[in-house]
Formats: structure tokens, sequence, C-alpha cells
């Protein structure tokens, strides 16, 4: 059989003997001594470097995802650690795997909406437009019966001081937009809606959201936002774990307390 | 069966309705608008802050780590995001599972030998002594047949640019000291005992581990440096992938060309 | 703080010195030597053992997921295992990882519409209801623009072979009942909605979510027997990679291919 | 850039629109049905089919891997589909990434030390060479510090009666050889050299690794038989999460734990 290839093309980057291209820059002079691991991150993501504005609120949005204390990822990577020391990698990917719908779903569900609503054109939508926008937004997410993404919080009340601090940032650095509007128009339609007035203001997530909306990020690489900081935050478990290792105590417990009805 | 519990403990970050802290700090105040990705990286791994000369070298040390182009685990990550789009954690994940022993064992390998060699105590360790323990140390791997990890390179020649580069940061800022030189004492000692003058000089992997060495990041942890580096990367390619798709090419071509052999 | 604990329970499998019992039964005597590898996958699953006939149609359906060839899954195994052949584990977590919604969601999805439409009552379902429910499954898919999943095939035409055989084999065992008659008529009703008479017959995906809903196994479970048949795929390519390895080739090639613009 | 290619071929399975076969065989009519899942195991990792005693055996075999209660990875596992509910892959993956040095090493060690001592010729070795064999293997671990793969165990005692049971399977079953004999010398050797007479009988690990010798089974596929069986276990660890939720209490009871010192 023959078949027709199709081009098969990247520009990430490229070496020969003497040279080491990224994203077009110089890896030696443009990218190492210069930038940030943030601004990397953005240069990776978006093609272009960031603004001095975007490089301090990206650095801050990613800050919010590296620790989040002692989470089932970062459990399930000292377990992982525990039976595989020899694969720190293999430790840090189980980690990761558990950053799903459940825990990193609601950034990317928040940007999702958001990106859907104001069609990639925020500058043409009028501020006027933004209520009834968030309204049919809640209508349409009720009627079907989904959750709201990116606001309320079980922990963090009445606020979310994340969420706070993220829009203070983005203000401060000219990064707030229709985006960040139509988010925090969302929160008071869902409040009306739900009767819960001042209980359900945007959290992190829906702060994330909005905010990489205002930046182009498409809602799909939200999660990846996530996934960097937290490989982070695992790779930090692991050097706890090294320092005081706890994950055999909390299999050993684990394992016990699941037996202890058994009739041996 | 009763069974007697250890403590259970970790200081990575906690929270409550109003506070979030993150290695004793403060995250909204002390981290968000304050620190990069890298010295929150740092901050993970070492439970201090970088200092700003640590900050430049540690930011520089993880940009070398980022973007390799095409990689196996490029193309890994690409691969399984074709399967499961709706799990680009997994995808992430499927490629930072190739980051063994092949492609980031060395910089893993060159720490552990000079840490081991200057035993936690490299101050006291005279600089006369050094160029006896390079030749000790590539003996003892010649002699048990083990590479000698850190030196050479297969594309990059004479020289590894981005050594030279993390080297000259380094010095720059001060971070140089015992680690360095005997890194390069066990390059030069290669390339007697290979007899292959001037082809075997460090490589970014030795000048890596040399310099986590310096800043006192177990050997153990190095591995973890170029999985928070790679994950950024791989994020990368997946925004590629959304803009120009080509998993399916790449496999399509590959089980082509795998079967052509087949007599149907 | 304090707080209450709920129950921990399993029910898997516990040992004491010189006992080892999983699912209830003896492991030395109840289960090695006597039960198949399939059997033992039933009886994890459904908590019970497979009857006769149950085990030639479970390991049947195993059977048509283990080997698929060159697919994505098997190159990211291979790929991985280039990078990390001392984690095998890693190598095969790597390739499974793809096996989300486009290549493992629609025997899930064909379990899911089948269990939902039947809703656990199938012996109280006359079968001359079928055939509305099925044009009323249709009907809502395409109104909500959703795929008909279990129907037609790319490559395999005009019938899907594995489907034939599975249906034929749960016949013969007295498997096949109101979950495979509803499948049938899902596949008719979504040929007459989309004029393409004898083209969309039940595929493999759509005889495994039948088969599987037969037994009582959850829709949820589903992506689960794919898992288990595929690890054994790959284990399968790693053994083979050992004996002709040519992970390093695709890579290369994959390379060069996708850098072939670059102006050096 | 030109590049020479080289032959990329795979004979593991092909199909076209009526055809599908595996390792050459015809996978409707000489697999479905007639292969159980452990046969089929066998086939994909040697290329050749059991023959009856080596099914019995081998599905044995592979039956001491799948399920040990509540490991490291089924913890994992658990916790990870709390994260990501919607990738039943990644949630059996990151179990899988625990199958390392600690936990699935040993019979992978115990394999290699048999097969590099019988050199792939185990027939022409007589008998009366063994005993001298396993005194100079279990001196050579015992000088360079390593462990003695595949014999003792702390729970089971004083024999791991899934030794017993796999040697008598065996036995019955003409599989029974060289390696078989070697591993019990070095047991003996062991218990000899370090005064434990009675105390470190081949166990579950050390019998896989010298039956998968028997089978000719290369040493570095060990591991992927664990991650065969396991991988059913886990996929029943996620069976019973779904009957009986139990990893959102696993992590708040860890999570408190690891708090119960932070001063608020």
């Amino acid at each position: 059989m023959t078949r027709e290839a199709k081009e098969i093309r990247s520009d990430m980057g490229w070496s020969d003997t003497t040279r080491i291209r990224v994203q077009g820059m110089d890896l030696m002079q443009d990218i190492m001594g210069k930038l940030n691991l943030g601004d990397f991150a953005f240069l990776e993501i978006q093609k272009r470097l960031p603004t001095p504005s975007e490089s301090i609120v990206f650095n801050a949005m990613l800050a919010t995802l590296v620790e989040h204390g002692m989470t089932p990822m970062a459990i399930a990577t000292r377990l992982t650690y525990l039976g595989a020391p020899e694969s720190l990698q293999g430790a840090v990917a189980s980690g990761l795997l558990g950053m799903g719908t459940t825990f990193a779903g609601t950034a990317e569900g928040a940007a999702r909406i958001l990106q859907e609503a104001l069609c990639g054109d925020a500058a043409s939508t009028p501020d006027s437009e933004l209520p009834a926008m968030a309204e049919a937004i809640v209508k349409r997410l009720r009627d079907t019966r989904q959750p709201i993404p990116g606001i309320g919080h079980n922990i963090h009340k009445p606020v979310d001081p994340r969420a706070t601090r993220l829009f203070e940032l983005a203000s401060k650095n000219g990064i707030s937009g229709k985006h960040v509007k139509l988010m925090n128009h969302i929160a008071a339609a869902a409040e009306r809606a739900l009767n819960k007035p001042g209980q359900l203001p945007v959290n992190a997530t829906g702060a994330l959201g909005a905010l990489a909306s205002e930046m182009a990020i498409p809602w799909k690489l939200c999660r990846g936002l996530a996934v960097i900081g937290r490989s982070i935050g695992l790779v930090g478990h692991i050097a706890e774990e090294l320092r005081n290792p706890i994950a055999r105590e909390i299999w050993e417990r684990t394992e016990h307390d699941a037996s202890s009805h058994v009739q041996y």
C-alpha cells in the first residue's frame, strides 16, 4: 500500500553543533540568565515573550497552583516514590494524573464559558451587554443542571483571597478587561439565581480562567497551567519526603484501617 | 490487630478560611506578585528563598531543560493527547515518563559523583586535592565499566554552549565553587584517560549536576529539575499541537511504515 | 482541630503468616492453577466467579482489546521505554494514558446509553418496546449533536468481524439479551435516520458495551476492560522492542521530518 | 539535511477491511472464544501459544500478581480516580507507576541472576554444578553488599505459600528445571552464609523469576508480568471504589493528620 504523507512540522526548537534555538530565540543569549521560568512558560505556550505586566500576572497565576498541601496528588506522588524511588519522573506523573475534572476542571470550565461568550472578540462587546450575557450563561447552566464554574469556595469564606489578589495584580498591571468583568457578573447572577447574596464570589479558579482569557490563552490549555504549577509542587513533596519519609506510614495506616473488620 | 501509629507530618502548606500559608509564607502577600516561578520552585525544594544570585542561576538551569524540540517525550505527549484530549494531565504525564536514565540520568549521575566525593563538606577540601580526586573517580568508573556522566556531547562540539553559559552565569554570580572545579577536573582526567584531548568538555548535564551541588540540592532531586522544566515544554508542545495538529500523521506514517512488509 | 473519621473498608484481600485471601477465596487453593487470568479479572470486578459461559464470552471480550498493532499507545510505550528502560511500568503507563475518549470512549458510551435506557431492569422491558427506545435514543443524540456510539467502522466494512464473533459467542453461551437487542435496534435506527442502509452495523465497541451490560458491568468500568487488555498488548510491544528496537528510528525520523523546514 | 532511514518493522498485528491478524493468527477464529487472557498474554510476549502445561503455570504466575490488598499502588489509583474519574486509564496508570524496584524489582532480580548464571544454556549445565554456582552467586552479592533477591519474606513464615504452590504446579506440569533448582540452591546457600537455617526459603518473587526463566521469558520482561497482573487488580480496586468510595476519607484523614501540628 502507498499513502500520501502530510506535512509534519514543529517550530518549538532545533539545534546544530554550535547553536540552540528555542521559539526562534537563542537559548544561551536570549533566555538563560534573562527569562525567569514563568516567562519561559509564557513563551512556550504563546510563542511570544510576555510584557512586564503580563510577566507579573502570569507568574502570580502559576503561583496559585504550585502548592496546596497534602492533596490526593501529593499523597499519590509520595506513595509512588516509595515503590519506585529510582523513577522520580513516575512519582510526579502519578500525582499529576489526579489533576482531572474534580480539582483542575473548573478554571478550564470558567475560561471556556468566558471565551465562548466573548467569541474571541471581547473588544467589540460593550460593557452594557455583559450583565445580560451573564444572566443567560447562569440560566443555561442551571437549565442543563451543570455546575457554575469559578464561584464560591468550601473553605475560603466569604472570599477566596487568591482571587482578590489575582484581580488586584491584574488591575494594577492593566490586564483586567471584559473577561474579568463578565466573570464577576456571572458570580453576581449566580448569587441572585441561587438566592445566596454575597456567598458566591469569584474564586481562584474563576480568576485564573478569566485572566487566562484576558491573555488569550485557549481554555483547552488552562489545565496545562495547573499541570505546570503542580509538577513543581510535587517535586517539592518528594524533597520533603526525602528529608522526612512518611509514605510508608500513610500506606500501613491505611491498609490497617481498611482491614480492621477482617476476622482472622 | 492493633498497631502503633508513627507521626505523619508535612510542612509544605496549610490554609483556613482566610489564610493560605506555603512554606511558612503568606501566599498572597509574600509570593504572588513577588516570586517568579523559578524562585518558587527553589523555595519548594530548598525550603528557603533563593538569593538574587541563586535566582538567576537556578532559573537559567531550569531554562536548559524546558525545550529540546521533537524529543521522544514530546512525541509521546502528542500521541497521548490525540487519544485523550480531555485529559491534558495524562498527555504531559505520558511524556514525563520518558525522563529516565537515557535522557535525564546524567545530571543526576554527575551530581551524585560530586556530592559523594565532597561528602557535603566541600569547604574543607583544598583545591589541591581535586585533581587526584578526579583521577580516582575516572579510574573507578572505568574499572567498573560505567560511563563517566556529564562530559562530551554527540551533537554540540567541541563544546556544549549551555555548559559554557551556565558556568559563566554561575561565576558572575558567585555560585561557582569546588563542585564546579571537580567537574572540570573530571572532564580533564577523562580526556587523558581516554586519550581524547579537548573532546570531552563538561556538557549541560555535567554543569547542571555541578551547579545543583553548589546549591546543596541533593542528587536524588536533580531529575526533579528536569521534570519541572520539561513539564513546561510538554505543555508547550500541546499548545503547538492545538494550533497545528500533527500527531495523527505521526501515528499513521509510523503504522504504515511498520506494516509495509505485510503481504495482504 | 478534631475531625470525625468515617470508616475506611476494603474487601479485596488480606493475608497473614500462612494465609492469603483474595475476594474471600484462598489464593493458593481456589485461584492458582484453577482460574485463568480472564476469570480472575471477572472475579476482581464483579466479586464473584464467572459461569463457564461468562468465562468464554468475557475472555473473548478482553481478547478484542489486547492488540491493535502500531497504535499511538504502542508508539508512546516504545518511545518511553527508550528513555526509561529501567522503568517498564512507566512505559506501559505512558501508553495506557492514550486510552481516552478518542479510542476507548465508545464502548463506555454504548454501555452507558444501554444501561441508562434499560435502567438496570432489562428483564421487565418487553422486546416490543425496544425499537421505539432505540429511535428515541438516536433522535436525542442527533438533536444534541452527539455521535452515536458503537456503530459503523472506518476500516472494517461492511461489518466489523469482531462484533459478529462476539455476538455469535454470546448467543451460543446464552449471554445475549435485551442490551444486545437494543444495541442492534440503535444501529438500525441510525441507518434509517442517517439514510445509510446497511452501512452502520454494530461495531466491536458497540458489541463490547452491550455484552458488558448483559453481564451487569457498570458502564463506568468499561474503559477498565480496555485498560486490562491493552496493558497486555503494550507489554507485548516492549517484548518486540527488545528483540527488534525501532523506537530510536521512529523518534529520529519524526524529529527530522518535523524540522525539515529549518533554514540552518 | 538528508538522513538515511532505517527499517521500522512490527509483526504484532495488522488488519484490513475484513481481516484482523494478531501474531500471525486470525483474531476471530483462532483467539476469540479459544484463548483465555493469560494464554493471549503468553502469545503476545513469546510469539507462540503456550502448551497446556505452560498455560496452567503461566496463568498461576500471573494470579500471584493481581491482588495484594490495600497496597500503595491501590491507594494511589483510588486517590487519582477521585481527582479524575473521567480518566480511568489515568488512575490505573498512576498505580502502576509504583511497581518499581521496591515492590516489583525482586522477581526481575532473581530472574536476572538465574539467566546470567545459566547463560541461556541450562540444558548443558549438569545438576552437580548448581550448588557451587549458587555459593558463588551468594558470595558475589554479599561482597558487593547487594540484597539476595527472591528469598525470605517479612510476613509469610516460615514459607511463602505462593512459592510452594507455584513450584508444585510447575513440577506437576513438567516446567521445573535447572532454574528452579538453582534458585533453591541459592536460598540454601544464603541460609548458610547468613546463618539463618530454614528461614530464607524461596519466596513468591523468587519462584516467579525461576519459572519465567524456565519459560525463556527474558528477565527484562519479568516486571511486565507484574504490570499485567496488577493492572487487573487496580481496575478491581476502582470497581470497589465505585461501590464503596473511601478515597476522600483516606485523603482527608491523611491531610488532617499531617497538619495536626499547625498552630492556627
